[in-house]
Order: C-alpha cells, then structure tokens, then sequence
C-alpha cells in the first residue's frame, strides 16, 4: 500500500475595497476593461474579510470547485471564475516547464473553500474581496513569482473591482487603454502605514429591494447617459490626479471633498441613464445629510460619504474626528449591531451632533448594523486551512 | 365739486406651465439669461391660475403696491418686479408720447391685486404664472401693442419661467446668444388646439422640508457641476429639436421619453453640483415607478414623469389612456384631494395596475393631493377684477 498523495492547501485572507473614485463602466465586457481610472481604500481586515483556501491533489478529480459559505458554487458556467483559473494554470505550467521537479499542481483538480466574515444580507460587494483571495491562495499555492500588480491583472478578469483588493492602502486602477487590457491593473498609491488614522464607519441601510445589478447598470450607463461620456474622459482623470495627491499630503479636506463629489458623480449618471438607476434612498440621503452637518458643525471636512452601487454609506473619517462624525451616529443608533471590536472602542457617543429631526429619525429606523473599520493592508497569507488533511471542508472562522 | 378722478383697470388670468426640456443655470442673474433653452406644456387655467387685476389712478398717491393673495408684497426693493414695472412703463410713455390725447397712465401709480386658485402649500411654482398675469395685465392696462413673444422679454426679468407662460400650448423659451437679452424670449411651438387630448396629473408629496430655492440652487450648478456644461452645449439642444418633432409629429411615446430624460438630466446635475442638491425623494422615486410600470405593462409609453425644483410629480399622459395611467394612481389614493373637476371625470380608478407593494404604499402615505389637469391656453383677459370702482380690493374667487 502506497500513502495516500500529497495535498497541497495555501490560505489567504482578502480585503474589502471601496472606492472614493469610482469604477462605473466598462470598455470592454469580457475583460472587465474599465471606461475609467479609479482608486479606493483597501479596508481592514480585523472587520471585513473573505478567507480562502485553495487545495489540489493528485487524489482529486472531476472539476474545479469552489464551497462559498458552505454552498456549492457553479464555477464551470462563470465565464470569470474559469478566465482566472486558466490564467493562473498557465503560469503555474510555465513554471513547471522550467523546472522539472516541481509537483504538477497545474494538472490537478483545484478545491476552493472560501467563508466571508460578514453577513451576505449587509448588502456589501463582496466579489472584490472573493476575487482577490480566490487569485491570491491560487498564486501562493502555485508559488507564482508575480507581483501583486502582476496578479491584478487576473483578478480584475473575475470582477473589476477585486484587482484593487490585492494591495493594501490607497489604490488605483489604472483603466489603461490597451486593448488587449495588459495595461489596466492595479497600483498601490500609498500603504496603509502612510496614512493610519484613516476609519471608516459603514452604515448598512436595510433595503427595500435589490437594486440593478452592477454590471448591468454599468453597460446601461455606458450605452444611454448623455452625461456619462464627461465624466469617463474628463472628469474622473483630473479627479484622480487632485485626490493623488490629497492622499500623498494627507490633506483630508480635499480627500474628503473629492470623494463626496465623485461619488455623486457616479450617481448622477446612474440617474441620467435610460431607464434610470436609483442606488440611494431617503436614508442615504439622511446619511449624506449627517455628515454635511458634522463638517458645517466642524467648520471644515471632517468627514465624507460615499455610496456603492446600494443605499449603505461608508463614512470616512480621521480617528482623531471619531467624536464628531462616529460618535454622533452612535449617539442616536447605540442599540444596533456592530458598535464592537477596535475600532469602535475609541468612538464616544456624541449626542450634540445638532443633526435634524427628520435626518435622526430617518437614520434610527432605516439602518439596521455598522461596521466600524479603517483602512488596512494587503491580502495575508495564513495557516488556518479551510480544507483538511483528507481534503475535506472545515470551518474555522 | 369735481368728479373723482378716473380709475383704469385691466384684468387677467395666467396659467402655470411645467417644463419637459428643463431651465436650469443661468448665464446673466441680473437679466435672467439661461444656459440652455427650454420647453413647456401650458396649463389648463381651469384648474391652475393667476388671476391678476392691474389698475391705475391720477387717485393713488404714493408707491405702486402690490397686493398677493390678501398680503401686501414688498415690491420696492424687488429689483425684478421693479424691472418689469420700469419696462411696461416706458412702453406706455411712448404710446403717450405719440398720441397727447392719451391718459397719461404712465405717470399714474399702480395698485396690483393678485390670487392665486392653488394652495401655496402646494408648492407649486407660482412664479411663472403671478409674473406672466403681471406683465399681461398691466399691458392690457396700458394697451400695448406687443406681442406675447415681445412682452415675454419682460416677463422673464420677473422670473425667467415666466416668460413661457405668456402663451398656450407648447412654449419655448429660445435662450439666444446676445448679451442684453433682447433674443432670449418665448416663442409658440405649438397651440394647445394642436394636442388638445394631452393631461397632466400633479401629485403634490408633502415634502419635510423646503428645498434649496431654485435661484440659489441654479448659481451652484452652474458654478460646480462638471457635468453640467456638456448639458448646457450639447445635450439639450440636441433634445430639443428631437421634442419640438415629437410635439408637432404627436409621437407620445418619444415626447414622453425625452421628457423623462431630461427631468432625470436636470436632477444629475443637481446631485453633481457642491454642495449636492437633492428635490426628489422617495415618494418621487415610487411616482416614477408607478409610471415605468405602466409603461411596461402597456408595452410602449402612454406616461411620462417629470420633477421641478421640489418632490412633486408631474405625470404627462394622453386621454385615451387615462385608465392605464392616472386611474392606477386614482384607485390607490382615492380619497385625498384633487379627484374633481373637468378632468378628473374621466379618470376611472384602476385596480389592475400591478404596482409592488412598496411603490403602493410610498404613495399612499406620501402624496397628499392630486391635481387633475390638461394643456390649456395663453393669459385670457378678463372682467372680473380684483380692484372695486374706488380703487379698494375686492376678493371674487
């Protein structure tokens, strides 16, 4: 009797990212070619994380597949997922052709478990932070020499967004203008370490009703906004140049300023597209509204709203603020999940926020749980396995 | 003893209009010189009106008064009506000066009486009809040649909107190039005879809070809307001759559609603008779902929303389908105001209009009454006036 093969398991954790200047659009659909440049916070992920474990063995067969939160995914049919795989195959067999010793991994069956840390119900994009993990525990178990920004490459082939969630810190996505799309990859603008202080406070709002999905409304957008074309070729690249550098001189009032705007931007062409898109509802608007009061009320930007392709807000602030802008929302929903972990241990409530009546009851009975973050760093590689010795699924969050 | 002096009077009514192709930025604040020209739907003065009494006497002493639905306006130190006043003024003094047999009504004081038939807590934009029955009933007072289209010149220094209330039917606002203004004027694109059937249902939303007030709002597009420009230069003109086609070809479908776009046009720019500016909210967001749902279940466009600078929906739609239309939102909210008249007749309440629950219910406790209209006619003179034969007021509505 021979010993069972070898497994071979590499574990990562990924990020969440959200964009202060957003990706909205796309040049070319299948890969995920973007009609502009855009850049983001990566978030931290002692609040917000997608863990994943990638794990091949001789003893598997079949198709590839991926357990996501405990269900099965169909993988085979995702065009995106297989665009990923085969790339990172590829690489793999270069390696294995230059170096014969090396086990086959690109020959073998691919198991992926992944397990978010947060509810799907909290309407957060998670397919940036899944993406990211998904090519970055395939890198690593295939010991792939690519950069970070060399793997954006394929991750931005499974969602646009996810190729920002494989650095850390602020960072861009250049749209590059290759047809090809060798040139629209991922640039880390700033470390984390280059601007610590910076939080976020998530406010998720209870939808109503799914919005339009987000690569559907892109093309919507792209092919009917009469005011879209503006923002692509104009607007968003001297945008990106003005928060650059607000981001390199840690200026957060033009870094604040910026990222409001933008993301009004984005959703005025969501409005001007035919049928039109609606993401924000009264509550984000009472959101917007609470922090357009705490900069009046600071006399300067203290804070900055920004929304998604949804009705949540992410609020950025500077940790030094966190009575201002935190602490006046935890003031009035102290009772909701999510007050809890580091972040949210330095946020005093702060009941002279001078906020409206109705932006208070709006807020009170429309957002359901925050999320206290701040900004973080770059995909980790961990020990904790999602796939045992047998190969079999464990969960471990 | 002598008889008392003479006492001149001229009264009139003037309609509200709603634009489809949206006046917003100005070029010149002083001369109300838009950005871009625009295009109105006249109002049926059987359901909105100004009824306007202009009157003169050698008897009035003093300053020229201006009497507003039962309160005295300021009108001396409104360098608008000032501006209007001087220029009728100046237009009779020519008359006088070429016929000495004339009453020299120029020299004379004016007492204006004025009533509007809407509530003012409607919010409904007052200004276009109290300038239009302003400038017309003082013109008819001092017989002035001018035409609609010469006077509208003068209306539009009273409130820009005005000037296209001057006339009936499909009204444009052409916003000329030169810097007096003396090309930026109404113009006739259509008499109301030309598509007599064309309704509007008005659901008034009783909105929290007053929004940010259109004069203000307009300078801070203007002056901080990146998307803005490209609307001003090329989006509208190009939309305008594509909605003077629709007009005069009775293509509801494309009216209807280009209406849409352009009211969703002119709230982008205003969420774009800094800081943003928000009219709608959700009940509007259910009204324009109401209003894409009946369009889907007709399968082509028999509606059409549009918003002004409040959260107030205006629903154009053609007689023949006032069931699929106004009788969807008739059976939902039946009983509030508004139901009655000429033009509500014909609405049956419909049940089947497959509204979801959530667009149900937005509306039912948000709108707080209707108002049943149609396209109507230009200012009508008329001899009910508002001013007795001792130069007192009288109320007649």
């Amino acid at each position: 009797m021979s010993d069972s093969p070898q497994l071979y398991r590499s574990s990562t954790t990924a990020p969440v990212n959200i964009a202060v200047i957003k990706y909205w659009g796309k040049r070319d659909t299948v890969l995920n070619l973007p009609t502009n440049s855009s850049l983001s916070v990566t978030l931290s992920q002692k609040s917000l994380r997608t863990h994943t474990t990638a794990s091949a063995s001789e003893s598997y067969s079949g198709d590839d597949t991926l357990l996501l939160n405990g269900e099965q995914e169909d993988i085979k049919s995702s065009k995106r997922t297989q665009a990923c795989l085969k790339h990172l195959r590829s690489l793999r067999a270069e390696l294995e052709a230059k170096d014969a010793t090396l086990p086959k991994l690109s020959k073998m069956t691919l198991r992926l478990v992944s397990e978010n840390n947060f509810p799907t119900a909290a309407g957060l994009a998670s397919s940036a932070a899944g993406f990211a993990a998904l090519v970055r525990a395939i890198a690593d178990l295939y010991e792939l020499p690519q950069s970070p920004e060399e793997l954006s490459l394929i991750a931005r082939q499974g969602s646009g967004s996810a190729c920002r969630s494989l650095m850390g810190g602020f960072v861009a996505w250049r749209a590059g203008t290759k047809e090809d799309g060798s040139d629209s990859k991922a640039q880390e603008v700033a470390p984390a370490s280059h601007w610590p202080d910076l939080r976020a406070l998530i406010l998720v709002v209870s939808a109503e009703k799914k919005g339009v999905p987000s690569t559907a409304g892109m093309q919507t957008t792209v092919e009917t906004s009469t005011l879209a074309p503006a923002r692509f070729t104009d607007i968003v690249p001297r945008r990106l140049k003005e928060i650059e550098k607000a981001i390199h001189e840690k200026d957060f009032e033009a870094f604040g300023r910026i990222t409001m705007q933008d993301s009004n931007s984005f959703h005025a062409i969501c409005l001007d597209s035919w049928p039109p898109i609606h993401y924000m509802n009264d509550v984000s608007r009472a959101a917007m509204n609470a922090v357009e009061t705490a900069n009046r009320k600071a006399g300067k930007t203290v804070a900055a709203y920004t929304f998604d392709a949804g009705p949540n807000a992410v609020i950025y602030y500077l940790e030094e603020h966190a009575y201002l802008v935190a602490g006046v929302i935890r003031s009035i929903i102290p009772y909701i999940p999510g007050w809890e972990g580091e972040f949210a241990e330095k946020i005093r409530p702060n009941e002279f926020g001078g906020l409206e009546q109705r932006t208070l009851m709006t807020l009170k009975t429309g957002v359901s749980r925050v999320i206290c973050t701040g900004i973080g760093g770059a995909p980790e590689k961990i020990d904790k396995h999602l796939v045992d010795e047998s190969g079999q699924p464990v969960s471990v969050d």
